[in-house]
């Protein structure tokens, strides 16, 4: 077991009870040996559900059953485990996502459709779906509103820490909680790790609403992160709404009596996608690339995952080098629209590169100081136009080498 | 100084003279002691020129020079150095490049434009011509027919090892040679490594016809080719035709006398390209990823290209797991029409997928037995088209990260 990442937070949040919520989890024996790598959600009748998912080309067989069950936009259950991530597995995979949903709908005496599925784990691997049959009926006797440490750890695979994250607010009258849990520590080992976040809140928000939320909310989250820009079969974030606050009635996502709602579920989200960079593999910086002055977002937004994942600029965080060449090399080879002559570059206040050459009044010996913290924030500004927009990523250390490499799955 | 790269070729080619060529080498103590860090080649009067630059939208001035003067298509002079890559210099940078062409063509009387530049070495770093001013005149004077182990040497940075090749073919009746010689380590490591590589001929041929085949040329060897994925500031393919060999007179790059000659051409800049990545920084392994079955050549490249550059295939390799599941992930990340159904992979000879899951026939052991080999090959057939790629890469192991992480620069 590796020792926890030294970017992880203190503690696991306090996550509250959410009306409507029930879970448990299960020691299936799927890949681990004495660990929990089962979790099962159940949700009053009348919740709804949103999701968003890998673009992968290759995707997992549960998530394309999750992307056709997500069209009722309703859910009775959610299955998750780890150890396997039922991808690349053909028909057997596809087999199994029906059996295994097929058992939770006649534990609930719902429809199969009603229940959501994610799995991480190895790949090209066939998924047992017998696994689950044995455990089943004993844990959905167990479901209980907590405790959510236990959830959050059930859906680990190469993660050193459990990640958690609530929010509370109103809409309208009604105070409504938010709780998420998620797992992942490079944005894929397809073997090993994975991306996968479930939000749980008792809000009353119909599926649209729900999704249009989802949808918003992970541009500057889940999709603001990477750790090695490999993009997982299997990345899954999927969002229930039991309805239990009782908050008025709403049928629009920019409705203003969301506001409060919005802002705290970005913030989770963006919580918990930080959590998945702090367990980077082999992180030891937490690293913040904020780009200004580029021609629209989107560019801002590309330039900023060619600088987050160049293996060079990574290297050099890692070496605690301020090295704004490697910078420029990250600028220039994004193809997106950039000047030369009125780029400008920051380690954290400290300027090091204007107007197409070093800054004169750069100090070195200051550079230096500041690569030494475990918070680094690179801000290049384009100078050409007021697109801006910020990503997350972590260095890449031998340790990431050695965590990918050292071993013979 | 690192040892020498494993994969390096046993010893450097014998490169004949070509006439109409002489060059020379000057320690002009640019950046390293004790080491000659600048090449000056003279061409005769009459030499035609082509070029391929980066794509970097933050070229260095050199790149930039370069681009302008091959509009005339002529060429007298070429002038390179290691140890400063004058990008991100701004206007002094702009300025240092006019005042070298200028000084080299007062020697030669010829005009600043027949002067080619090339600089490779630490970015943002002013670039003094007066380095130039105190050796060329004593260079110029030396310049001779050989020996190209010196003009090799010269131009290297992070390099482990000189690269070079020749060949020599027929155009109608004339006898003509092709001699090249390439420097990189990385794709790119801004204040270390960078790809210049200059191809010379005694071919008689316009700078247009010369200009179809190195942008031909370069598809399937420089183009073709990544050990990180990061983009040169300076990237610089620059081929030089004397016309000494008095071959007949040909308008047309798909002049049927040329096959022998183009085929000769794209031989060695495979060459050459392949010798850029055995040296790859910490490179252990020679990775060749074949695609076919796609929908397109292009697709096909872009596939290749996502797997060779994934961080979690190179590791894995690095690591000698044949982890096929990696190769799903960088096949469905790439975006290109892509069915997990109808894939296959191959390491070497052994299929270890087939029709989307893993093959029931593969034996990990004989994989296991394969991956230890030095050159490695992944072969990926779609299954869904006729389009096919080849790209090369190495591995990815922890002195990568030692090289480019473990030092101030």
């Amino acid at each position: 077991m590796p020792a926890v990442s030294p970017l992880a937070p203190k503690s696991f949040p306090n996550l509250p009870a959410i009306d409507g919520v029930a879970f448990a989890t299960a020691e299936a024996g799927i890949k681990y040996r004495d660990r929990r790598d089962v979790l099962l959600a159940v949700f009053d009748k009348g919740a709804t559900v949103a999701g968003v998912f890998t673009q992968s080309k290759c995707p997992s067989a549960p998530v394309e059953w999750c992307k056709a069950a997500l069209k009722a936009g309703r859910a009775r259950a959610l299955l998750v485990n780890s150890g396997n991530a039922n991808a690349f597995t053909g028909k057997r995979g596809k087999e199994a996502t029906r059996a295994s949903a097929a058992m939770v709908a006649d534990l609930l005496g719902c429809k199969p459709k009603d229940v959501f599925l994610a799995s991480t784990g190895v790949i090209g691997e066939p998924l047992d779906p017998q696994k689950f049959a044995a455990v089943l009926g004993k844990t959905v006797k167990r479901a209980a509103s907590g405790p959510w440490l236990d959830a959050a750890s059930a859906i680990m695979t190469t993660d050193t820490y459990p990640k958690g994250a609530t929010r509370r607010v109103q809409i309208g009258d009604a105070t409504v909680t938010i709780n998420g849990i998620a797992k992942g520590a490079g944005m894929i080992a397809p073997d090993m790790a994975t991306l996968l976040a479930f939000v749980f809140t008792d809000a009353a928000l119909p599926a649209s609403v729900l999704q249009a939320l989802l949808a918003k909310g992970v541009r500057a989250s889940f999709n603001a992160i990477t750790v090695d820009g490999d993009t997982s079969t299997s990345d899954t974030l999927l969002m229930f709404a039991t309805g239990a606050a009782g908050n008025p009635k709403i049928g629009d996502a920019g409705d203003k009596r969301l506001r409060a709602f919005r802002a705290a579920l970005d913030d989770l989200l963006r919580d918990l996608a930080h959590q998945v960079v702090r367990d980077g593999e082999g992180a030891r910086k937490f690293v913040e690339i904020r780009i200004a002055g580029a021609t629209s977002k989107n560019s801002a937004r590309r330039i900023a995952i060619s600088i987050a994942n160049s293996p060079l600029v990574k290297t050099a965080i890692a070496g605690e080098d301020a090295n704004w060449g490697r910078v420029v090399m990250a600028v220039g080879k994004a193809g997106e629209p950039a000047d030369r002559d009125r780029l400008s570059i920051f380690f954290g206040d400290i300027r090091v590169a204007a107007n197409g050459e070093r800054d004169p009044d750069y100090s070195e010996a200051a550079a230096s100081v500041y690569m030494k913290n475990e918070h680094i924030v690179i801000t290049v500004d384009l100078g050409i136009g007021k697109g801006r927009d910020t990503v997350w990523t972590c260095d890449l250390t031998k340790e990431y080498v050695a965590i990918n490499g050292d071993y013979r799955s």
